[in-house]
């Protein structure tokens, strides 16, 4: 990690540190950045004490949390810095007197100037991956744990993070051939459904939310593995696509029983089983973490292959950024 | 409501009562009824200051989160009492010290056993709105609310309840015409979004999982009205349908906006508006509690009209209760 995201997140820890007491620590964004931010509030419920949730920006603005006061911690990400209801939540919680952390792309943009402690991030080709958002958001989440749950894992995990790089390309190698083959067998069904659990649900969200629906114009739907079975199942027949990611964590069992029954029911079931993923260099601790960004990363050469077998970039868009609403 | 579900109430609050402190409650069910819980987390988040959080149970069960112990409150809920992943949840809870409260249609089922305060609720045609699950949902979130939370309007809020079987005839009858001629012209479609926020969301998520999904086998996807301009609106289209639940609460700005862009983009959405509801006889600080209860009636006339239009019976299924898995 660059020297600059180090020090803005020992700022950031250290204002946290500070408080007397953490009530509530709220992750706010929308869209994609609310996918990434998810992996924060599992976090916080599986290794603190301390209540965390996700809301996206505007329900946050408009039905503002009870509980939100001095002793809460407020973390907002926003790529271009300018989303105007992450940028009004973020003023809202520091108007409150929370400690307001954002996470963003572009320094001095509305959220840079809104939240009290801006942490920026990289983007781009030739940056390491542990200076891009999700590194940086892990970054600041191990931080704030070694002060609010601490425990000596947290530097081992934090360490771990500048592997990233070196990582997410062995995996894009190992799944290239996978990614065009599957790509070339989905490019003309009109639905793609995800499914996924624990630490991995934001990037099944956000599969389905952005990749799929906004950049694809493919229809899509995210289901939380332990969901499947009591209702969405029924949907399964021969010829609906799902994408599985299986956890290696906690929750694999809640996956492994939706493969398990849509193997039997479907001839297009994609399962990205992180147990694949070569993590043999890394320390124990921070596996399922480390598994839960390059699941990402894997995902996302698949929706690259599949825009490219169905001739629609990415970067193509209908409504946003062409008008206003 | 019936002196029996009143007393199973009370003595469920007294217990809560006797905690000295209360650290956080957890909502903890699967599909459906997760769904109806979700107005629960909404409840405590927006008037009291005790974090709250709904699980799917498995991962309750499977990644339990840290905080749970004596002095957490874990409510959960099954229909026929028997949902494995549920009772199970439950049972750890109980084990960790936490009030557990249960809602079931079933008394003595594995679930009602489970749970230290169960409490019944009824279902069926000749039966009152106020015992059927919502109306108890609510009658037991107003009465912890009361002590959580104290303010004289939950009494008020309370009182409100007993006129739910009215309500929810007078709204049948309103929407009677409305959901025979939106259930023909939607009958072919392969796909139909839910849309909705603050309250109602767990309305529209039911509605895209079980009605949808698991009993009409329709495509579906739940998106909130906060996130839809930050990827989903991208699949708008002339042909592409939606329902959206259009909240009289603090949230109605995110739907309107919704509607406002939708109008535009589709011939094929649907708002259910809850200011069209024929609330003039409830008080005004239970109105949008009494409208979220009502818009799943609504929903639920809707369901039944494009059903009968498909001829595939709400009871069918083809895995569920068919099978082991």
């Amino acid at each position: 990690m660059r020297d600059l995201h180090e020090n803005q997140i020992k700022k950031a820890v250290e204002a946290v540190a500070n408080r007397k007491e953490v009530n509530e620590v709220y992750f706010v964004a929308c869209g994609g950045s609310q996918a990434v931010l998810m992996a924060g509030q599992y976090l916080f419920d599986k290794e603190s004490t301390i209540p965390s949730h996700v809301y996206t920006a505007n329900e946050f603005v408009y039905d503002t949390p009870k509980n939100l006061n001095e002793n809460s911690v407020v973390i907002s990400c926003s790529h271009s810095g300018n989303t105007p209801e992450t940028v009004e939540a973020t003023k809202l919680a520091r108007e409150k007197g929370a400690v307001t952390i954002c996470l963003s792309n572009l320094e001095g943009s509305p959220l840079w100037e809104a939240a009290e402690y801006p942490v920026h991030y990289d983007w781009g080709k030739d940056v390491s991956d542990s200076d891009k958002n999700k590194g940086i958001l892990y970054g600041l989440l191990f931080s704030l744990l070694n002060v609010l749950a601490p425990n000596p894992k947290w530097d081992v995990c934090l360490k771990e993070l500048e592997k990233l790089t070196e990582l997410s390309n062995a995996a894009k190698e190992q799944y290239a051939q996978d990614a065009k083959n599957w790509a070339k067998a989905q490019k003309r069904d009109p639905i793609i459904y995800t499914i996924g659990s624990g630490i991995n649900y934001g990037e099944v969200y956000s599969t389905a939310m952005c990749w799929f629906m906004e950049m694809q114009w493919i229809n899509s739907g995210c289901i939380h593995s332990g969901e499947y079975f009591h209702g969405p199942f029924e949907i399964t027949d021969y010829d609906v696509p799902f994408m599985l990611v299986k956890s290696m964590g906690n929750t694999r069992h809640l996956d492994q029983r939706v493969e398990d029954f849509a193997t039997k029911f479907t001839d297009k079931l994609l399962v990205l089983d992180q147990n694949d993923l070569q993590l043999d260099g890394v320390a124990p601790e921070a596996k399922q973490y480390i598994a839960a960004i390059l699941s990402g990363v894997v995902i996302r050469l698949f929706v690259e292959a599949i825009a490219f077998e169905r001739g629609h970039s990415l970067d193509v868009r209908r409504y946003m950024w062409q008008m206003s609403y």
